[in-house]
């Protein structure tokens, strides 16, 4: 297995960085992850420019061209065969001296690494569990912009630890204010009365490229799109409710793990305990963008 | 130049991690600054406990024992022929597959970093200059638990990116309430009637260790003590204000940056613009703290 590294391949066990890179240090860093599907990175425009915007909001020197993140990312899957994967770009501040400031670090380091396609297409057709976290809250957009997809995950990793100990694939982070933001790789919808809904931006969450590619199909779904402010009680009148992200695309939630009173915790199911009718619509229609993207690159 | 990694002491341009570390991809770690003089690291006892705190919180293993992380930096320091530095001891998940969970990672990483005592001399006798941070608020405690000092610090470095843009030394982050909390690297004190006041725990900060201390000596320095939510008004009408840290240990502010109506940025002197007569009385009590344990030491 191979990882790109600033400028060439190296083996994985060989992709080393400073112990004075600010990324290690300081969590001084921004990342994507990229879907490849037959060698063909998916929405790579999208996930460059949102890199390039994730950089500038932190004055992060990101020197490398689109073409040259392209070519690299061909090169790496090639060196490990592989045509599906998920590929993590990074960017960090670099090497310099301790101490917040990045003023002397350079130059920013760049890592693409990848790993191979996580089958869920099971999960994809049986759906997942879900909670909502109880251990954290999501950072507030004022400690650091949303839409920054910084390597500064610990809530995230909080919460994905509690899922795992409560036995569920992805918890849901609520704000400060108990608002619906967004899953701990994930970002939510439901649906209800024909309308899909998903949390609004100003909840604080990062907009996912794949939750704006999904909004975009709605209509042709037949459900009309909302974007509010939502507490988890919205949740159990959900008809259905799913996550997506670049790997997951449109996974269905089937059950949720619900405090109930007295009780403890209890299972509940959503709609009837399988993927809703919507969302298998939404799955079809995603699938067809990515095989017409692969049609349009030639593959 | 050394570091300490893992087990051994390596030179500093061969410390490298890997970049699967968890700390590297997600800012999954933790870390402290010690204060060594004369070869001797100050408040140990507190800095290992708030480690291991720091470790519980997140469920991260940290299998050396108070005795070995001492004996690594007595050699780290030797190597290096230092006797006064600061020394960081970063603890991460360690090297896992991609993805936020870090169930597969192992062993955490261990690196112990030195830098020479910088010298502050001259401004703890002549005092620095600070402003409110504008672009970033602090991290809030739901999001993560301010008492984990972990290197998610990216709050942190841009408001340290605005101290240099707006030449001050330090920023001091407000709450969302818009209450002070701490600086980008240290704890905030200030001074009125007699009182020695400092932002409360609960308003969401890392109880310092040398704010700790510092509380400690004001009886003798004549002040009675106030932890409080405070406002940045409160700061205009403080006869005196001063920031701690480890290597700041009493750092008198003698002047604000603060925004004028309609005049724009305003410089104001804070007290007579010079440090006033108790953070003297508290930087000497200080300074003879550590002295006092220097003995004890047999140093």
């Amino acid at each position: 297995m191979h990882v790109f590294l600033q400028s060439r391949l190296v083996h994985a066990d060989q992709a080393r960085v400073s112990a004075f890179d600010h990324g290690f240090l300081y969590g001084d860093g921004i990342y994507e992850t990229v879907r490849v599907y037959a060698e063909t990175p998916f929405e790579w425009p999208a996930h460059d420019h949102r890199l390039r915007q994730s950089a500038r909001h932190l004055s992060l020197a990101c020197p490398w061209s689109s073409r040259y993140l392209l070519t690299a990312i061909e090169r790496l899957l090639r060196a490990d065969g592989r045509s599906e994967a998920t590929v993590r770009l990074s960017v960090t501040r670099g090497p310099g001296p301790l101490g917040l400031d990045p003023a002397l670090c350079r130059p920013s380091t760049l890592v693409i690494q990848s790993h191979p396609d996580r089958s869920l297409e099971a999960l994809r057709e049986k759906g997942v569990s879900m909670a909502i976290a109880e251990c954290v809250r999501h950072p507030s957009p004022g400690s650091l912009d949303c839409r920054i997809k910084s390597t500064n995950s610990l809530s995230f990793v909080l919460a994905k630890m509690e899922a795992r100990r409560r036995g569920v694939f992805e918890t849901v982070l609520l704000n400060e204010a108990g608002r619906l933001t967004e899953g701990a790789s994930s970002n939510l919808f439901f649906i209800r009365a024909r309308t899909l809904h998903t949390p609004d931006v100003s909840c604080g969450l990062l907009p996912g490229i794949t939750r704006r590619l999904v909004l975009g199909l709605a209509a042709a779904a037949g459900l009309r799109t909302l974007e509010g402010a939502y507490r988890p009680q919205d949740l159990l009148s959900a008809d259905e409710i799913f996550l997506t992200n670049t790997t997951f695309e449109v996974l269905p939630v089937t059950e949720l793990a619900w405090p109930g009173p007295r009780t403890g915790r209890r299972r509940r199911a959503v709609g009837r305990g399988r993927p809703g009718p919507y969302t298998q619509t939404l799955q079809a229609l995603y699938r067809r963008r990515v095989l017409r993207r692969l049609a349009r690159a030639g593959v």
